[in-house]
């Protein structure tokens, strides 16, 4: 936890919070604060600062709130990804949030076995979960829209249009001429593929509705690793 | 496994291996393979091309192997990094191996717990496993070295200068005053902080010492997110 991210309902007074669950334990028994320590803080949706700890027992905490700064700017980067399987789909949404996501979309694909689609970590509490660690992590406040698709071809034909509008949009595919450019001013639509990779006649629909095959290398990354590696070419820090 | 690990004691007759392991359940449960199916395969420490599944059975697999093409290029990153907590430690291995680094260093630092350093995940059969596993993903067959040092000050003042020799060396440090810079051409050291981030002396050590201290943008990613995006940053497929 980088970040104490708090939220309108923490609040007892103006700017005077108490907190007695997950975030009090981790300052009680992970940090071991002690009165007068003082921690990264942002208010969810809002601002960022600190919070000093006045008060702090096994129960509870009562800490002092400043925020009067912006949070980190977002990545102009959208990531539109095949529903991963469950426990990928935690990462994909975890690093997204942490790099600067703040819109994915999930979307069915011929190689996406459909059971991934009853998973519980599809459910907008585990969501809202992971992403709140996401942003404990990078130390941000704005959570991410987060989107999904059941349908390939009405996804491609009718959603992906507006979603790419104003920006390049590049896929994965081995047999592309071009790589993946890198450090890509202004908005950029990623779409990552299924693990066993996307149809010729997927790839060629995305070709058709605006997508840019681009190669990424001789090798197969795990879609852990692809998402966290692809969002840094298209927005190094040399960029921001 | 987009790629079947073969060493030379798979092998029964030249270009005729028979597999009863890991791999052959993968085969005969997983890929569900027949007679007649083909698949990537590479020989450990060798090249790659194909294999074809001659017998299938509950028991074994018999396939008839030809090799000629070399694995991927290797990545001229080395790969150094604080001591990670043991769950992030088989991550960085991992996603260094399927990115192609073939050289890692590990060292302790002010902030790493000295408890990793017990931890079962730096035994060398450990490391094998997740090394073979991850060089199964990206379709490489090239093993790296991986060393561990102990003692922060010796490794920055005594083997860290050799490590460094002839290429360039950086290290995330949030007062620096350049980016990390893309796409840097030849050999380059990369060195990744504990969780916590290096101590100022650390930095100042490391910086004496041929490392350029470089920003990775306002957002602190977790370090198995950190390895693939900084990696990428300095290799993306367009330098490639």
């Amino acid at each position: 936890m980088n970040l104490l991210l708090l939220t309108e309902g923490d609040f007892t007074a103006p700017g005077k919070v108490r907190l007695t669950d997950r975030r009090h334990e981790q300052l009680y028994k992970i940090l071991k604060a002690q009165p007068g320590k003082v921690c990264k803080a942002g208010i969810f949706n809002g601002k960022v600062g600190s919070a000093a700890v006045e008060e702090i027992c096994r129960e509870y905490s009562v800490l002092s709130v400043q925020t009067e700064n912006p949070p980190p700017p977002p990545s102009d980067v959208i990531l539109t990804a095949a529903l991963p399987r469950p426990q990928t789909f935690d990462k994909v949404i975890r690093c997204g949030v942490e790099m600067g996501v703040k819109e994915f979309h999930f979307f069915m694909s011929r190689k996406v076995e459909k059971s991934y689609w009853q998973s519980p970590v599809l459910e907008k509490s585990h969501i809202d979960h992971e992403i709140m660690l996401g942003l404990e992590q990078c130390g941000d406040t704005i959570p991410p829209r987060v989107h999904f698709h059941r349908l390939f071809k009405p996804f491609v034909e009718d959603a992906l249009p507006e979603i790419i509008c104003g920006g390049a949009a590049y896929v994965g595919h081995p047999a592309a001429p071009a790589p993946l450019p890198t450090a890509v001013p202004g908005k950029v639509t990623l779409i990552i593929g299924p693990e066993g990779g996307f149809t010729d006649y997927e790839v060629e629909l995305l070709a058709a509705n605006g997508v840019t095959p681009v190669t990424l290398g001789s090798r197969t990354l795990r879609t852990e690793h692809a998402v966290p590696a692809l969002l840094a070419i298209l927005k190094p820090p040399s960029l921001r």
